[in-house]
């Protein structure tokens, strides 16, 4: 098998975010539930950017966020996800080839606009997303360049895939192409409400072997079993999974594997600002901590760094290097 | 005269902010001068926004954000400049709208795109911008609302307005229609190499009364009036100008009136992250205080208060409520 050309490939929904702030009130009138993403059609994008408060535009997405954590780490990264052929493709595709990613899938011509999500920011720092999805549902299987997949350590996938037909069958090639290449597939639950809609489907791929390492917080790990006992959900993740992070906000991470649950504090935060992009960063210093054979408590403490980075700023992508923070913190790998 | 309509209107070019950071060897590499700001055409944007790093959007220039602020303290702003019929004239729109800013200007239809400001972040918080100009440079004569510019106590001007012939010509009309309605004019000197175009012009301004409140920082004082003693500039100014404040980033400000010199010293700041809109936001504090008759000392210190906001986080408009910040220093105003 030859040397991976990329240590990360992340696929997901290429995403520009309109980040604003919120106080609790609008949430309340605008019937948003606070941490959730919702999926919004044209009209209500309109009204909804038409209420909110004055905004910054910046790249985002899950799966790309990662892919700049992984990046800004030092690692390689590669990404899939489709952009239109307009001003926010334009920009979407400039940030991710500032930060030395390789992202070469087509843009969609003619068609929707480039997807863009409505973040509001309360004052508590948290996150409430309502996403257009645009261009970015219409990433097809083929879409998927094999050969990139097959170069990549770890294919990272967004559950949010899954609220599209088209996106979910190119999900289901890019995990098989990953597999027959003998490498390795990871799975974010992305959201508790994505883990209602789509339950049955993400246990399957977990239990298949379809995923080998999975990401959750809280939430989705409590969605996904539907049981509001931590320690029931975690022993039956356990048992389904073969590598899981459920990361657990301060209290910092549990890394789960068939041998072990270990429990790996997160690093003392100054002040939260903004947590949109925490569980995508945590998820770049976990998988580039993988993809050079680190242990996996190594791999949650440089899973916490990025997301401590990253929950301190507006904006769900890191403002410093994060391969200076980590040699700062002793884990530096070469 | 009737009771004023605005507390400021502020003129200017429409700008939407392109904000990233850059290693100081980057400025040199590109031949840039730090802390400046230059203007490019469409080669020459496109060029440098491929050679820098992930950015964020935001709407900004000068006049822009200083209405942002007046707006911030709580104060009645409108704003006149022209933006392309485009997604980041619509971004601009919105965003003054969003903070209450009365913004009527007819966009440009079929012409050039709304203009962008490539903003380069350096280590010490220093910004050096690049400025594309597109629909900005268009703003005409017949873009300004007489009724508007006579409805407020005082319209604030960019002499960056100056570069662009129409431009400059909207700026004299402004001018003459607030004094004609028996309201004030300000003017911001905007940039070193800006004094330096148009240096005569400027000092004509000043001198023929057509300015009663001027602003600079310490570099444009001295191009003014080309001289790199401090004492001998400020007495000039001070023989010329009716009021005007004299920024000295961490050393506070000169208010200066042909009755007074006063140093105010500016208030502590934690940490400085990006000094965009620094002098902009010194701006709307002042000019707050100034149209609800604050003496000139607390207008600088109103003035002092939004600057330090503005330069502690990404970004050239406030980031939390100046009414706010206005309070807890014990300076607010009903």
């Amino acid at each position: 098998m030859a040397e991976p050309k990329f240590d990360v490939l992340g696929i997901g929904n290429a995403i520009v975010d309109v980040i604003a702030t919120a106080e609790e009130d609008f949430l309340v009138r605008e019937g948003l539930i606070k941490g959730s993403m919702r999926l919004i059609e044209t009209d209500e994008a309109e009204r909804l950017y038409g209420a909110m408060g004055q905004a910054v535009q910046t790249s985002g997405g899950c799966a790309g966020n990662t892919a700049a954590g992984v990046a800004s780490f030092g690692g390689r990264a590669a990404f899939i996800g489709k952009v239109a052929d307009d001003g926010l493709g334009r920009v979407y595709r400039h940030d991710m080839h500032a930060l030395g990613i390789d992202f070469e899938t087509k843009p969609l011509i003619g068609g929707e606009p480039t997807a863009r999500s409505m973040i509001l920011i309360t004052p508590d720092g948290e996150r409430t997303m309502n996403t257009y999805l645009g261009a970015a549902q219409l990433l097809s299987p083929d879409d998927i360049d094999e050969a990139a997949v097959g170069a990549a350590r770890i294919t990272y996938l967004e559950g949010y895939l899954w609220d599209r037909p088209q996106a979910k069958a190119a999900f289901r090639k890019a995990a098989k192409v990953a597999h027959a290449a003998g490498r390795k597939v990871s799975l974010t639950l992305s959201d508790s409400f994505c883990v209602d809609r789509f339950r049955d489907e993400f246990l399957g791929l977990i239990r298949d072997g379809s995923v080998d390492v999975l990401f959750a917080n809280l939430a989705e790990l409590h969605a996904l079993y539907q049981t509001a006992d931590l320690d029931t959900a975690i022993s039956a993740l356990r048992a389904d999974a073969r590598i899981a992070a459920v990361t657990a906000g301060a209290d910092g991470a549990f890394v789960i594997s068939r041998e072990n649950v270990e429990v790996v504090p997160a690093y003392p935060v100054e002040r939260i600002v903004d947590t949109t992009g925490a569980g995508d960063l945590f998820a770049a210093g976990f998988l580039y901590g993988l993809a050079h054979g680190t242990p996996l408590a190594t791999a949650a403490k440089l899973g916490h760094l990025a997301a401590g980075e990253v929950i301190g700023h507006i904006g769900p992508r890191p403002a410093v290097s994060l391969k200076g923070l980590a040699q700062q913190a002793g884990l530096h790998i070469e």
